[in-house]
């Protein structure tokens, strides 16, 4: 791989990129479509990383199916699929580990420990072999996202990150490989991520700015579908992840929820109802009260 | 610089890169030599890393002369010399860290716990600006050379790493900044650290392999001198930085010593005269006895 990237830059390609750990579906595809926008030659990885699953994660059962995604990605144009074995990727004396200090404190990281650390590190080993320009990730994964853009500027990295919106399915489940872990009643339950977002949308369209009384809706909500467990449901600052109290601008409400055995996430951006522009606006340029 | 860099990979140019804290000696200027036989452009950066120095260490006493080392650098065909500002390389909300699991737990890390992840990250982030082909760096930092080789390696930097023997003034001492430290008296005392590892060879050379043995006659040559505090003696495996009961093929020795309120450090490689080949040998192919 590292011979063929090298091959395309010789011949003054850009290239664009978009590691997944495979199981396609339409939020995939959207990774895909967006980044074939971006380079001469779009490049996917397919690599479930054993690095970012902790123990008692679902690593060994991570649904795949690589000969469909072959089908799949050929068919939005992909150009190189990067399928390497865990073995190639690790061999017994690594020991090298890209961990971010604040961000993954926050959301998932606390139930997850280790997985953001297995992320940046897998991602910039990706990012070595494939050589990109310009590389893809879906804001289902928001948290990670935001590692990545972080980790890119902290380490000097030369790749535009581009964040790609939340593909739904059509009552609004955000899709996701592990959707397919979830029983019919499961994925009843599972609608209850979607729904508690678009509600609290809902409340602070309605003027209500308290982060706890939104949290609390949400929870509410959740709660009153069968086979779920909350693991958070949080209202923070979209860059920094830290709690706010309010919702003054721009914030994230992000959700872990187990459904079964199933733990999904979601989240969505709240925009208070009078607010306009860029998140610093707001602070930047104080608008007179009448 | 990042700009530069790209700039020369579009015409061609393959790049060389010697990352160093300024100050130069000999020591830098035989890197800077070896660095002009890989590249078709050769760059330095001068950056004194805070991130490498622990809280007491000498990072705002580290000797800096920057002019002297530009007309230095120039006499030895550098290119381009890159030394950014400390903020340049590390905004507020800088978060991002390498580690290494093993290598650091040997030698020089216990006593400078943060060091080689400043280390490691730094050199990244400078490879991420520098885009080296190959990158060349000092043997006399065995450890810190080791554990860039391995990082360069898990991470996938594609990237040729070279090793440059130590230099050392015509009495033996390592070639180091931080000789400069050092009163008359306590330059005497320095020269105990390459005199006991003269010492070692000579021994190997005469048959004795027990490792406790060269490290006590080392540790007894280096306490005969005054103002020398012996941080560690070690003698171990060259590539994995364990300990060793016995000589049996080419085995590090490695040492440091504070002397006075300086902390010098230097390393050879201890060969057992019967021995000739590469590390494996010995052990692959086992020689009949007569």
């Amino acid at each position: 791989m590292q011979q063929e990237a090298k091959r395309l830059l010789q011949t003054g390609k850009t290239i664009a990129f978009v590691p997944t750990m495979g199981y396609f579906h339409e939020g995939h595809l959207a990774l895909m479509r967006e980044g074939r926008k971006h380079g001469d030659a779009l490049i996917i990885s397919i690599f479930v990383n054993p690095t970012q699953f902790g123990p008692g994660e679902d690593f060994q059962g991570y649904p795949r199916d690589v000969n469909r995604d072959m089908s799949l990605a050929e068919s939005v144009g992909v150009d190189v699929i990067f399928a390497p074995e865990a073995k190639a990727m690790y061999d017994k004396a690594y020991q090298t580990h890209i961990d971010l200090e604040m961000l993954p404190r926050y959301l998932c990281g606390p139930s997850r420990p280790g997985h953001f650390r297995g992320v940046a590190t897998v991602v910039t080993k990706l990012f070595n072999i494939v050589k990109p320009h310009v590389a893809i990730f879906g804001k289902k994964d928001y948290q990670q996202l935001l590692i990545i853009q972080r980790m890119v500027r902290d380490l000097r990295l030369d790749i535009k990150i581009v964040g790609v919106p939340i593909v739904r399915e059509a009552d609004g489940l955000a899709m996701s490989s592990r959707n397919n872990y979830l029983s019919e009643n499961e994925r009843r339950s599972a609608l209850s991520l979607f729904q508690s977002l678009q509600q609290a949308q809902e409340t602070v369209a309605q003027g209500i700015r308290n982060a706890r009384e939104l949290i609390r809706g949400a929870s509410e909500l959740i709660r009153s579908y069968p086979y779920t467990k909350i693991d958070y449901v949080t209202v923070c600052d979209p860059e920094t992840l830290e709690d706010v109290d309010r919702v003054d601008g721009p914030t994230l409400m992000a959700l872990a929820v187990w459904v079964g055995k199933t733990r999904l996430i979601d989240n969505t951006i709240l925009k208070p109802s009078n607010y306009s522009g860029s998140k610093f606006q707001g602070s930047r340029f104080k608008v007179r009260e009448r």
